[in-house]
């Protein structure tokens, strides 16, 4: 029913939405941002290093400032693509240049399925929707929880999380900047599920965390924490500033991207700091609020200007690019589908290398839906395939075919045709292409009702993958060991 | 509630999806078609025009070929820009170069509204959607008759439609090309509704005709009269091959891509054989069909594959390109939204200067629905805000703004906020952004329920464009004159 399981990529320039110029007006005004303003790091070490790095730390306060002459040296030494390993090889993926991988949903609070309704987010749900990922051909690796499991003491919930992500499926994993030690537990899981040890994995990248910086502005101490754990054992750190326009950015797309640029900068910077040379991605993530309210908004048009401006940036700065599919629908209706589509729309033809929350983000964030995630997984299939190489061979080209049909007839039964309709096209999921007369008949199903089916299907289809029993005992024995360890303290 | 009346424009270079050679390969499999396998035209005087131009005309069938070299020839005369004009001047459009259009739905059968549900296309609702495109700033101009009213008789429902779209909205207007005189009527009209003379009309393009071939290979005989009768007084002809990959053209995207190719150039060539200079647009519309029901699909990955190639050849040949936004969808719902913006994306990075159908198709064409208009208006009117030029002045930039908010503060209510959140973001119509509490408070309407509520909003708000009482006394004359005639002679 899917396309097999493959990385796309993309044979096509990116869109300069904006003149060269016009780019370099926000490079300049980030480096003033950064050399002026500067940034608070919140982390002592981190200011250390950064000082150690020639920038310039107040003795009075966590404020750094950068030389634009420091933040471009640092960022040169960040490679612009590198591979990703999974605990299955063929799940590695490919980061820069071409490549182009989509993520699940990461890290709502709540989650829904049409028939049980809304809910916190707990371990079940958890499972369920990582088994569900990894059914769908186009979830390529994991950018976090799929759901938050809140029914998990947040001591051991790393732990436990883990190991089901390794478990049940065999995806890139995802661990979050929450504390060193949260990040060491995953160096430990991924060692134990790749099986290979501390020297392979400084070779190997095989973990992702995002980097939030607290916008305007500000990194704070997990976050910092996961830089210095991750891009010293040359794990992948995905910096992403989160700057809505008029609330934690200025007003105006090209301010906005100034200050998220200034941010990403600094915090790139800061990984070739710890570990030259470190894996990093460039994650953009400026989208708006509505003026009226506050609240929010998603897969709009200034979204889509700061995707592909970002993806501009990143270009200029040689470094992959993450940008994201995203939402702020209630329900599984036309806003759900329009705006995750305008925010592929920008992704991809912005040049994102990896798309995050690209199946199953509702509610600007703060849902996973199990629906939402099948009719993602079913844009996403047509994005890929809209990626996929055209056959431009002397049967692509069909002359003979045009010939033997000629003037006034038609294709179908044809000898080129029976040759290839199977895989002609894009077979969507969701798509009902019957006439009004047989729709109408069949009780005028709406999208919503195919999602419902599909994820029955998808999910009986499930099949945890393979893991060599004597791996999956001593992961099994590594987290129950830190879980009866009390996991990672916390104060509450 | 709408941002004003302007024709948006692509500040950026569309996206060459394959590379020039490959654009190569089709325009030569095109030349070759046209050279050795040929097309019918199925007038008799449309091959003696061809003849003469030197083209090898078949004395016992209807088959024309054209050697390589005068199809290059011919098509070189074709503008590559130039302004239609409207009965309202402030609605001409320039069509070419940056500049991009949408047109409302053309031609469907059947009608439909979410209140009385769908019927047979009739005078009430066709006059109904032009009073609500009319509303629409994103519906710069008419495709055709956004639904048919067919409860009008063939032989004078040009004459009752065209007054209608010319007193009811102050538009460019289209005119069918089925058969000779109901383009001369449309000429007579739009010269009364503009108060021009033929020498003036001849100097300003204001009426324009989608010219369909019937693929594969062929040109009928009203469709030709309608090139004769439009190119030779220099109005507008879209050279449109409609080829679904799979039915009517090769299964392939290539393949079909190719024979529309030719198909297209053929009829460019014609425009321009008959005057040389004359307006063109070369209409883009492969699609595919579903393989295992026949079926013809929309907003497909092969859809937007095919409408970047195609602007790709059209910026080869330097004609301006019309493609289109359109769905396969029976409902309202996340399909209907997911294949249209699909098929806008298309279309808006591959170059499009003029989209068809774009507000308000739904089942392939065969319903206008008064509620997709709606939603359609809203995607359109997001992808012009898209397009709008981004602010990089200094105040744009935002510089100071940044330094006064600092770090881990926020923007609500600075000076630069307030100064421009009025008109920071587009506002969308449909989308509903409330959090999850108050829009399950608000009773959780879908995205459907709005559009309800929008058409009846916008269509309360209609107001018939002024027009000298004259004018319309001419033009009403004209009409009832030419239905007392009995309009167009029909065997039916």
């Amino acid at each position: 029913m899917q396309p097999p399981w493959r990385q796309p990529s993309r044979r096509f320039q990116p869109v300069d939405l904006v003149p060269e110029e016009q780019i370099e007006a926000i490079h300049e005004t980030s480096l003033r941002i950064l050399s002026e303003i500067g940034i608070d790091f919140l982390h002592p070490e981190a200011r250390r290093l950064l000082a150690e790095a020639g920038a310039t730390v107040d003795p009075d306060s966590n404020r750094v400032r950068f030389e634009p002459g420091l933040v471009e040296e640092r960022i040169s030494t960040a490679p612009s693509e590198f591979t990703i390993h999974a605990r299955n090889p063929e799940r590695n993926l490919h980061m820069g240049g071409d490549s182009v991988a989509f993520t699940a949903v990461a890290s709502p609070p709540n989650v829904s399925d049409e028939i049980s309704g809304r809910r916190t987010g707990n371990q079940k749900d958890f499972r369920n929707l990582v088994r569900l990922g990894q059914t769908l051909n186009t979830v390529h690796l994991w950018g976090g929880y799929p759901v938050e499991p809140t029914d998990l003491h947040p001591s051991i919930r790393h732990l436990e999380a883990l190991f089901d992500l390794l478990t049940l499926s065999d995806r890139v994993i995802h661990a979050y900047s929450l504390g060193a030690q949260r990040n060491i537990d995953a160096v430990e899981m991924i060692k134990i599920a790749r099986q290979i040890d501390d020297s392979r994995l400084l070779e190997e990248p095989s973990l992702i965390s995002v980097v939030n910086a607290s916008s305007p502005l500000r990194y704070d101490t997990p976050m910092l924490e996961g830089i210095m754990e991750f891009s010293s054992r040359n794990q992948v750190i995905v910096i992403t500033p989160f700057t809505l326009a008029g609330a934690m950015a200025p007003v105006t797309v090209a301010g906005a991207v100034a200050q998220h640029n200034a941010e990403a900068l600094a915090g790139i910077a800061f990984t070739q700091v710890v570990n030259p040379g470190a894996p990093v991605i460039y994650g953009g993530f400026t989208s708006n609020v509505d003026m009226q309210s506050g609240a929010p908004a998603f897969g709009t048009p200034e979204f889509m200007q700061t995707a592909m401006i970002t993806g501009q940036l990143t270009r200029r700065y040689g470094v992959p690019y993450r940008s994201s599919g995203v939402n702020a629908a209630n329900a599984l209706d036309a806003q759900a589908a329009y705006e995750s589509v305008f925010s592929l729309w920008g992704a991809i033809m912005g040049g994102a290398h990896v798309v995050l929350h690209a199946a199953g983000w509702m509610e600007g964030g703060l849902r996973a839906s199990f629906e939402k995630m099948i009719l993602d997984a079913d844009l996403l299939g047509m994005v890929q395939r809209f990626l996929e190489p055209i056959d431009f061979s002397e049967g692509g080209l069909a002359y003979e075919a045009v010939k033997d049909v000629g003037p006034g007839g038609h294709f179908f039964g044809t000898p080129h045709t029976l040759d290839r309709f199977r895989d002609a096209f894009y077979a969507p999921l969701i798509s009902d292409w019957r006439n009004f007369e047989s729709w109408e008949e069949s009780g005028r199903p709406e999208a919503k009702e195919k999602m419902v089916e599909l994820v029955k299907m998808f999910l009986d289809s499930y099949e945890e993958p393979p893991m060599d029993p004597s791996v999956r005992a001593q992961l099994e024995e590594f987290k129950d060991r830190r879980i009866a360890e009390g996991g990672v303290e916390t104060d509450y």
